[in-house]
């Protein structure tokens, strides 16, 4: 008789409590305690455009006066969207009934109402905090009294003569179309798998990165203060050996040196941010001296972009996109078969369950910056060469 | 801290007991004791066409004898769709078996069943009564023993010379495409909303209307026996006073002069016809010697119609059709925030409940007429001209 | 007052009992006690295909060394879809991290594991048998301990010289597009309803088969051990009779003759395939000396492939795709009003929930073959014309 057939299966379940960002879930809470990239800054202009960041529908604009401002869009008055606001000096007029908005919510004008409202300053359009760094508008989507400070990072301050900091906010890395169209955890958790790359990035890609990403790497895993580490030795012959170096940092930052194998510590880092639980787009930042230094990054396919590779081709030269969004919409977690391999995976896991049942208890989750003077991160991640000829090292 | 985040905010809820149209529902229930209008008259022939009405999915023909039937779609035999029909003198004949039906349901042949049926007086096509009045069919689609006299109205009885009564189901007065795809009341309370025209339509909207239309009226509000009216005053300065009167009229006519000033009572009206939830149609009537005259009305952008408007323009340039399709498919009229000026819209509010519970307790609600010697009804609204120059009151 | 009308008409349900397909649902698990034909041979090849039968999304494809594989496309692993798999000599690698797994499910290699997996015969991928016939794959989706011998058809063996076998995957029989996009249940009925023959393909598909098709028939419907068979006898006048016989045999096969009228026991079978509930595939099988003979088959409406008809045309030229796809997605067969020609129905959907009650008590439904010597099952429908001239009867 036939054996471990599919007749009677049952279909498993989606880790819910890490994987969904909406508000009130176990991690999105997690997440609403720390600060997301959420547009680059030259986007962000006096014409609103309509974003969703965590399951919130929102409105970003900038006062003709600079400042930027992130509201939800359903005017407090009657409801049309302020995205068919007209932005003035001080903030956003409602197309419906002319009321305005500042930045932070208040109501400055009703004009139709006696003495332009003779109670605005009773009404608050629900906003939420911005900063501008680095080129990136920074959006802090949590309980007001839990507001950190906006982290910095080492790599992005003291450049160098001829250095820029360059943003994308394209998908690096991802794979696939700008907006990634499934559950965020799928592709944040692939940045702790570094054993997939000898096998898609190589084997079944079409060689996409460097010769020296074919070899099955050893590895060993670590937790950090703010995430965990992967340390993948490869074994390059007479040119000696690469330390590649990756790191998550919590919530959502992907650490991942150039695949290219450009050496030292990474010159730049991604920001996995979810829209809602079935969509996600990477920000990045970047040091570089060349302006198309993370456009020029975009990995390809025997030599073709993923946007131009036909139906056939994404079949026989599957990605990273290819591999995670058909592990479904959100993945059925539950029925991972989880190996030596994976234990990075294992390891992201559990600290982030760790991580909602401290906010879940009212302390600060892993990663929290409080004292303005701390608020430099240290970057570990990078390629390095180890007794490499000096030709590799540069 | 900061204040009045978004963060934590609820989302509120529609006002489903006025908004939701299906059988059953409380105003669905109420719009059903009325006639509407669902066609006209010359779009109905022997091609039988799709039409949803209340929620509820129809089928409209007119018999090869002239008579226009309204029946459900699916054939009470096998289920299948009398689109499909062959619409033939007496009725329409079900593609699948050959059933014919009469517009009242009568099952008057069944071609493979031995003597044409010898029970076929026992089957019935569920169908509405529909009667055809100022080139529109009408509808009627609630209780048998409710039904009331199909109303007239005295602008469109004895015209002048010249002139004709001019049918348009074309969205008069939406602003938008011709099905309007969110829930019918965004649009029929609107038009109790006399504060938005200053606003949407003068700031926002290029110049729609006439400048004079850009001023900020004074505005009283009052109940009739058959629904809400605004009057709106305009100082015109040297040119008088500009006396505006609107009018809602249950279950769901709009009675909106020419916002383009012609002077008098006004020569249309408008109904506001759900298709269901989430979809309407506007159906219009006007007296004029011009048959072009409603096409014309259309309200422009910048001189652009609404169809030709670039994705930017309507951003930029809003009108009704964005404003009130931005409050959502279905407002959430929990979080509307009221002020002075939202008055109309209140007593709107407040007379629709109250026929929700006439209805409840079995008694006719606003409006309907049981006499046919008091069929015709009369029309309030129009541009008054008070003490202005001739020539402006032509 | 009126009678009849649809105010306060209820919608009726499905009988899901019949037509659901899922596992676990009445008649899909009577559906997974048979072999299904699921794909033609030729198109099974080492590039994997996504497939859905029976509301299971599956993989198929075939190995280098020729064995055709059907497995959950979901890799055990870490849940990447074997659709993106590369076929090998004995099975498909996942592209995520390279797990092999032959066409019954064994893991043989896990390439970033040590020693290719020391635990990996602990892992099955879940799959399903498939044996390959008259140059189709078969499935067998059900109870391991239950599998029935592979049937095989009198009508297909022995065959004459210069006869093929001829297959087809196209929907033949069923009027409209290569998947058909309703619940397979309208379709299969509608093989035991002879007398929608003369309405709805000849008096209003414009003429689709010949002459003799528009006749009503007197018609004789019967059960056998493996179905419902229906006898319909025509006159033909000095031409003598045709006795029309059809058949349909548990759980979904359609022995329909051709209804151009080629005497003598049906040279073809289909198979009316569930992918889920609301949408199906027909796979047929032809004896014939002409490869086009199943392609020329194909309806048209007064000369036109339905494919190329207008919407128009398709409103006015329905054929058994419009009238069963007007039924509902799935038809509210509650609704339905069987007279005396709807007995034919009537009997299949008896028989059909005796075999929902035979599975449930554990007992094999109709048809089922256990033992290979009775394998060849005996076809008796066919077009047959008595006492008609020789030329007929060519």
């Amino acid at each position: 008789m036939d054996t471990g057939t599919a007749y009677g299966m049952t279909m498993g379940r989606p880790l819910e409590e890490l994987a969904l960002v909406g508000a009130g879930t176990p991690f999105g809470e997690v997440l609403r305690r720390y600060w997301h990239p959420i547009a680059l800054s030259e986007k962000v202009t006096t014409r609103p455009t309509s974003i969703k960041v965590l399951g919130e529908d929102l409105v970003l604009f900038r006062t003709r006066k600079g400042v930027a401002g992130l509201l939800h869009p359903r005017c407090i008055h009657r409801g049309a969207s302020l995205f068919y606001g007209g932005v003035e000096d001080e903030g956003i007029r409602c197309c419906y009934h002319g009321w305005v908005f500042t930045p932070d919510g208040q109501c400055i004008e009703q004009p139709c109402e006696p003495e332009m409202g003779v109670h605005r300053d009773r009404m608050r359009q629900p906003w939420y905090p911005v900063e501008e760094l680095y080129g990136m508008v920074w959006a802090y989507l949590g309980p007001p009294d839990k507001k950190p400070v906006l982290p910095r990072y080492d790599v992005f301050e003291n450049l160098a003569e001829g250095e820029i900091i360059i943003t994308n906010d394209a998908g690096v890395g991802g794979g696939g179309p700008i907006e990634l169209d499934f559950n965020w955890l799928q592709h944040w958790e692939n940045v702790m798998d570094p054993f997939h790359v000898p096998i898609l990035h190589a084997r079944f890609s079409g060689e996409q990165f460097t010769p020296e990403m074919a070899l099955i790497p050893e590895v060993e895993f670590s937790y950090t203060p703010t995430g965990v580490r992967s340390v993948q030795m490869r074994d390059l012959g007479e040119r000696g050996r690469l330390r590649r170096v990756t790191e998550v940092m919590f919530p959502n930052v992907r650490v991942v040196a150039s695949p290219k194998l450009s050496g030292g510590t990474t010159n730049m880092i991604g920001w996995v941010v979810p829209a809602d639980d079935t969509s996600f787009r990477i920000l990045t930042l970047a040091r570089d001296t060349d302006p198309d230094f993370l456009r020029k990054l975009r990995a390809t396919h025997d030599g073709k972009p993923w946007a131009e590779l036909t139906a056939d081709e994404h079949q026989s030269m599957p990605g990273d996109y290819e591999a995670q969004k058909s592990q479904g919409d959100i993945s059925l977690h539950s029925e991972d078969h989880m190996t030596t391999t994976d234990q990075g995976i294992a390891m992201l896991r559990r600290m982030m369950a760790k991580q909602v049942r401290a906010v879940a208890a009212g302390t600060d989750p892993a990663g929290i910056i409080r004292d303005e003077k701390l608020a430099v991160v240290q970057i570990e991640g990078g390629n390095f060469f180890e007794s490499a000829p000096e030709s590799v090292r540069a």
